[in-house]
């Protein structure tokens, strides 16, 4: 892995107080990799505050140098282990690293992983990295838009790779998940339900498997299931299944090695770029529906006349579509006389 | 159980061409408990017939008699067997019995489950039964609307249990889970991935949790491990954790008990019918936002003008979210200066 940090370090940029920041300033600030000003842009971003959207604005002429790295898979299989190891490896390596950690389980938020192995603290007074637990709370469709718009600015502060670590059983995290350049899956011995999904087609195959804790004594059978029983090729590519063990820093080049060799099978064949392409078309599609439905359930809450309609659905005086109809034309003047918006 | 079918036999209806039905014959027909009118009206419900909008619309005040019943969990775990047997159960207590399936992984559209033992297709003669395979290829909100649709079509059809089945290994399935009054979780030994999601507060606990396959060796150490790692209590209501082998037919008693002790709670505190008013605003809202997709997706389809804005955000020259409100403002004349819709 050569070493390449794209800018200079945070020192090098002039300190601003906080009051005084504008879209301007946080964006030179940003662009710059100054710390402070990138921790305010992804908290403006996560609060929706006006000025992020002029923020990421600004910076998106700046976007697309990051490779950006999902990494998903169910509760309890270690993601957040596998995070910070590989954070640490991209570190030693010299490359600076964002993370993102949208997983309401992750134990990123408290900054303490496996105990005193792999301190995450070590990590905040590095001006190489930056890592943000993005709030869970609110809706599917805020989070992917606030973990979109925060990897746009970690890519424009220059960040050589963003991890985003999201927690997934099942059906794909399509929303939060949609800005990954490569996705990595990962399982453990035990993860059953997991693969009967991806047996099912249920869940997608994704681009690396990862089998975490590795010296559990099933760990091999699973790799054998997984081999025997799933079709490991897509589009050309085949689809490496690596054995890793978070906490002994066990299989983590290996992994990397993976990812990287992805990468470079995308960009071979320029559809590294098509896909990029394809997925801010899908992303805006999905914001939209989401703000489509933000604007619907404030609509609806803030009108006595919609508050009715539901009332007469309720006591099963108007059934349920005609009422969808009557929303759909007051919300957004939707009409369609067939019943089909 | 008591016996309790609440209309006459299909046989009691005059039989009318399929042409020749419009909304009015069709509603006679299903609340007559005629087969062939239920099976076209919910073809029609599939197909987002315009005609099957005006027919449930009719329906509707004759709904609400049904109780409901969803089956969800992992793939492989039995959902469908138990399902089948479930409806023997029923059968023999004389209930009339609506089952659909929107599980992509579902034996049911194929007629023939657990081989030779319980065939579906003997239930096909069976005018007291009502099985359909939802098709999953669309839309989650669409096959949400069609399945809640279908649940109206089969109450007022005067069937008195509707069981319905869904694939689920960790977020909850609102969309189509929605409408159901007791929702079952089937898991069997091996669904580690759902339990680490239950416990992680990922998945939301369900009203009734069968443990498929009791004769596996491990079945009782998962009873252990529910029992001891899960918070069973939800509003007063003890979830039951019930152990079954639906090949044998086991324990089918005890999960049926168990939905009818969860709907005699629910009765009693008069949360039956709080519940139903509260899920079917909902599903008002929840419809109405898939059909807001539905539309943007049609729009943006089929407008230059928005297929540029793609393309310029795909260039980098405009960032995502400007686009979103773009597009926002140009389909459903939602403004926001701030950037939020």
């Amino acid at each position: 892995m050569p070493s390449s940090p794209r800018r200079s370090p945070a020192s090098a940029h002039p300190r601003v107080p906080r009051r005084d920041w504008d879209a301007d300033g946080l964006a030179a600030g940003v662009r710059a990799g100054d710390r402070r000003a990138l921790a305010r842009a992804i908290t403006l971003v996560e609060a929706r505050d006006p000025l992020a959207y002029e923020v990421v604005r600004a910076l998106y002429p700046d976007t697309g140098s990051a490779y950006a790295v999902g990494l998903t898979g169910p509760p309890g299989v270690g993601k957040s282990s596998l995070v910070a190891t590989l954070l640490r490896e991209l570190r030693r390596d010299g490359r600076s690293v964002g993370v993102l950690s949208v997983d309401p389980t992750s134990p990123f938020t408290n900054g303490a992983l496996l105990g005193d192995r792999i301190r995450l603290t070590d990590h905040f007074l590095d001006p190489e990295v930056f890592i943000r637990s993005m709030g869970t709370r609110g809706h599917l469709g805020g989070l992917s838009e606030a973990t979109l718009q925060s990897m746009l600015v970690l890519d424009a502060a220059g960040k050589d790779v963003i991890l985003v670590e999201t927690v997934g059983i099942g059906q794909s995290e399509v929303g939060v998940l949609g800005s990954a350049d490569t996705v990595v899956l990962v399982l453990m011995p035990g993860s059953g339900d997991a693969i009967q999904a991806l047996k099912a087609g249920v869940m997608e195959i994704p681009d690396v498997i990862a089998i975490n804790k590795r010296n559990h004594p099933a760990a091999k059978t699973l790799l054998q299931e997984l081999r025997s029983t799933l079709v490991l090729e897509r589009n050309g590519w085949t689809i490496p299944i690596v054995l890793t063990e978070a906490v002994e820093e066990a299989g983590i080049d290996e992994l990397w090695a993976a990812v990287e060799a992805h990468r470079a099978f995308l960009e071979a064949s320029g559809e590294l770029e098509r896909a990029r392409r394809r997925r801010l078309g899908a992303e805006v599609f999905a914001l939209a529906s989401a703000r489509a439905k933000t604007h619907l359930e404030r609509a609806v809450a803030g009108d006595p006349e919609l508050a009715r309609l539901l009332a007469d659905v309720e006591e099963r005086r108007l059934d349920p579509l005609s009422a969808v109809q009557e929303v759909l034309e007051r919300v957004f003047r939707i009409e369609g006389s067939d019943g089909r918006a």
